[in-house]
């Protein structure tokens, strides 16, 4: 992977690159946060000609590691005003990787509002004219590209609330089945891309020469050692929890836990949880048939299949996939317990091209303003349309919670570095509060998912309530987590890897032979901070400092039923993360 | 005025207490600023039960000084997200320190969503219903007052915007005729108003012992040294430009140093400037008569007189005051030549309760974003209708003009910390630029006036488009106006002082006079610099450090018509301002 392309849309030149010695064996996360770092004025407006888009594969990327097709993508982002890395698993990485190409990077902009589509191939690539697709849906455009490109190439596309430079706006990776679904979704990268009047990538990756690892054997040694971790953890094994029911198996486990975040965070039940949980989604796969069913991937060489197909009554296909964090933003946030209407909304979400976190906490905070009831999906459905037709208020709630909060008057808005925050109730599950605050992203459980210890029982076990120890629980999962997004790997092989050491052994054992390294368990944590070190000194420039590490104000005053916990780890604990 | 005055609105609570030693001899901005940081969470929710507002007349209002009727309104601003200092010209502050009330204190929320009318008098203070205040314009409301209450007594009212805590919104001071129309503008502190359901608060000065200066021989010679200094500048004399042509004098002046802001900030020449000229304003009002006049003052005592009322063409009554900030924002800088319409435009602000300022920098970015075309005036009075309607448009723009632009994905947003810039424009004017850019304040020109020898070649004369010296120049500025803001004196004295020594020290010997203290010319820089770092002391708890002291990025690569600058003070320049 010695090459890069750089994609420059002012002058429509698209460059093939070496990769710079610096980048040599960086990858995902690691490389689209060091570029941009490198890259990008930390203070340069989010839309403006200063700021870029890395797409990088992960380092595994593109071999026969399993569950290693995530894809990075970064930029500094409109939402949060500093840097971003969002993932997502596609076909596409793999295909970039086994093209040869480490990194795309997208820089400049289109002054006369003209859209462009980007054809990749193992020579280069070309900017040609995409006018025609303006405002089109994420997953017509899809399938547009599938029915124009031969060989069902991967693909990305932005959506038309990305095109409005909305910063809900994510960007949308292709599935093995040419959804244009598996979202790259927090931030607001698919505005910066709509900025930069670009609508699609597309690969061709004829003739790509493939992926050689400096040490195939034990490449496949440590594969083999990963692939059995995962294969027997009652999590991510075949017939486990996340292949039965999904993400959305913790719909009940967090309801029991008092932590799923209820009517725009407040309270930590939703007395309609069964209606929407992970078991009533795997019934709802068995009752309707037809397209429906569990243990659908997001990538080859996915050996979870945590990815799901929703269908209607009558078996046809509604929205792939229902998602846990889907169904408890645009569901119990909103009081919503009706699953049609959840998959409904994520349809419109996928389509517009937006975050459904971001989303189902925005219409949270909508309801609280007094736009709409709690528990009315119709409604709910209505203002998500609103983004499409462009109205004021399309735009008010297309650029995210905050902003809408901010729109009303609202106090109560759950959001940190003006990101909504995820599933995960910070003042009952404490741990993953502690990675909202602290996280360079924004509100993000996916940074440090500390809730495998204090929810799941996922690598010990840890009391979600207490405080003490949870800044240096965080820590530990950011880090770790900062490496495997790196690796391109699904973060899901953290559960296995947590319980099993043979498993750990085999991701840093598939790492050394891919790049001849000599890495072991502390460079896993020094690599990983490395990486939030680097976030965190872009994030500075921008302008995050520690006051940004902050929860907001209500939840350190507003007792969460049903334990009537407080947020109460102090801002000088917080600020303790970066000592 | 040993006496402040505490009113929580949780529990209806009115208190006298005594002021606190070490508030003594503090008035204006100095006072307001040291209680919004000893009392307020920086980082608090501005519309939240932790903020609170500090109403502050001078150290001199209530005395015989000249121009001494101003009144500072501090509280963290939900616009900025920093602190606040507000000031306006009334025979408010005069009526409050003659009753000896030091300081009015605003803190706690009303829960229930009603609304609520504070009466003051000698012995204290009470809270009565005002529910039938509800989304009553300011100026209706000021009307009832004056018709309800006895002794028309001064009094701030809240319009509809700060009642639907719109970050635009301002406070209205009555003038001396009942008018509810001057303003403590900036910042929002309306809003802050609005979410503390408090409607309007009423001196009644009935039996006010007065303010008893401590060596009043000392006070009356100061006063005289300023009146003199006063009466006899030709800026600020009697039949003198401002008092001629009101502040408006500064259209055709800044149009001709390429420095007036037009369409947007696109240029920094207007066309039809002179349609919108202090010349055209008080042309108007000789030729239609009436009630049309130049030559208004906004408190007794004011001996400049720059206030202006409008006319219609039949001679009644339109509006009072077109100033030159208001005449270039919802004029120039959104491309309009028309006076009646911008007059228009001024009473619609004023009856929604909102900064002319922030109005006008929020509909020439509403036109950037295609909303409407440059010059349309009739389409822009119909946004600032949608204010009062509470659409989500008006939602949008209620919100000030970065909202707005971050609302349609604007890059070319002319706000500094959230708030917009006012008439001048900083690449053709690098010293206000500074002070747009390191004033705690936001983007605000009264904070530092450097327009003063750059433009008006008033305390010396300096080359506007040079950035050498700049930021001395604008420190300089900066701490002697803080001072003036905190003896409630209005920012024009500063014309006479600066080419009048002997005005200058007139101010020194009122303030002495009324405090029994000894200042000299170092202590007004001295004291005017701590006013600034406890101000900046906040923003830096507040998460505003030198990141937010920043141009928008735009204008350090936009080149600016006629004189083609760019923004090209560096950074590292305006960091050393805090050194």
């Amino acid at each position: 992977m010695g090459k890069m392309v750089r994609v420059n849309m002012t002058d429509k030149k698209v460059t093939v690159e070496p990769l710079p010695e610096k980048y040599a064996g960086k990858g995902g996360r690691w490389l689209s946060s060091m570029m941009i770092n490198d890259e990008v004025p930390a203070d340069c407006h989010a839309l403006g000609p200063n700021n870029k888009l890395v797409i990088a594969p992960g380092i595994l990327s593109g071999t026969r590691a399993p569950n290693s097709g995530r894809v990075s993508v970064g930029g500094k982002s409109p939402l949060t005003g500093g840097i971003k890395e969002a993932n997502a698993g596609s076909p596409f990485p793999q295909n970039m990787a086994r093209m040869g190409y480490a990194a795309l990077v997208i820089e400049g902009l289109v002054e006369d509002g003209s859209l462009w589509l980007l054809k990749l191939d193992i020579n280069g690539g070309e900017l040609v004219p995409a006018d025609d697709l303006k405002g089109k849906g994420a997953y017509e455009t899809g399938n547009i590209i599938w029915e124009k490109f031969e060989g069902k190439p991967a693909f990305v596309v932005n959506g038309p609330a990305g095109e409005a430079k909305m910063t809900m706006a994510g960007m949308a990776f292709n599935d093995p089945e040419g959804r244009a679904a598996r979202y790259a979704g927090r931030g607001g990268l698919g505005a910066v891309m709509g900025s930069k009047g670009l609508k699609a990538i597309v690969l061709d990756d004829k003739d790509a020469p493939g992926v050689k690892p400096v040490d195939e054997e034990m490449l496949r040694a440590g594969q083999r050692k990963l692939a059995d971790s995962i294969t027997s953890h009652d999590l991510t094994k075949k017939g486990g929890g996340l292949n039965s029911y999904g993400t959305a198996l913790l719909i009940n486990v967090l309801n029991e836990a008092g932590g799923l975040p209820t009517n725009n965070f407040r309270s930590g039940v939703f007395e309609g949880a069964k209606k929407i949980s992970g078991e009533a989604l795997a019934e709802a796969a068995e009752k309707r048939g037809g397209a429906g069913t569990m243990g659908h991937r997001c990538h080859p060489g996915c050996i979870i299949n945590c990815s799901t197909v929703y269908a209607n009554e009558d078996g046809s296909e509604h929205v792939s996939s229902v998602e846990y964090e889907s169904i408890w933003s645009l569901g119990a946030n909103c009081g919503i317990d009706n699953l049609d209407q959840v998959a409904e909304m994520v349809w419109i979400c996928n389509d517009l091209g937006i975050d459904t976190i971001e989303a189902g906490c925005t219409i949270g905070v909508a309801m609280e303003a007094g736009l709409a009831e709690f528990g009315d999906g119709e409604k709910a459905i209505e203002m998500l349309k609103e983004i499409y037709k462009g109205t004021p208020l399309g735009h008010i709630l297309g650029q995210g919670a905050q902003f809408t909060g901010e729109a009303y008057g609202v106090t109560r808005i759950p959001c940190i570095k003006r990101q909504g925050m995820p599933a995960y109730e910070p003042r009952a599950v404490k741990g993953i509060g502690v990675t909202y605050a602290t996280s360079t992203m924004g509100a993000d459980h996916t940074a440090g998912y500390t809730v495998a210890p204090e929810i799941a029982g996922v690598g010990g076990s840890e009391d979600p309530l207490a405080t003490k120890d949870k800044v240096s629980l965080s820590k530990a999962f950011q880090d770790t987590t900062a490496f495997i997004d790196a690796c391109g790997y699904c973060l899901f092989i953290a559960f296995p890897i947590l319980d099993i050491p043979s498993g750990y052994e085999g991701v840093i054992e598939t790492v050394n032979g891919m790049l001849g390294t000599d890495y072991n368990a502390d460079d896993v944590l020094r690599i990983g901070n490395e990486i939030l070190r680097l976030e965190r000194d872009f994030n500075m420039r921008a302008g995050l400092g520690k006051e940004a590490d902050r929860m907001p104000e209500f939840m350190k005053y507003e007792k969460l039923p049903p334990h009537n916990h407080v947020w109460d780890v102090t801002d000088e604990e917080l600020d303790s993360f970066w000592d």
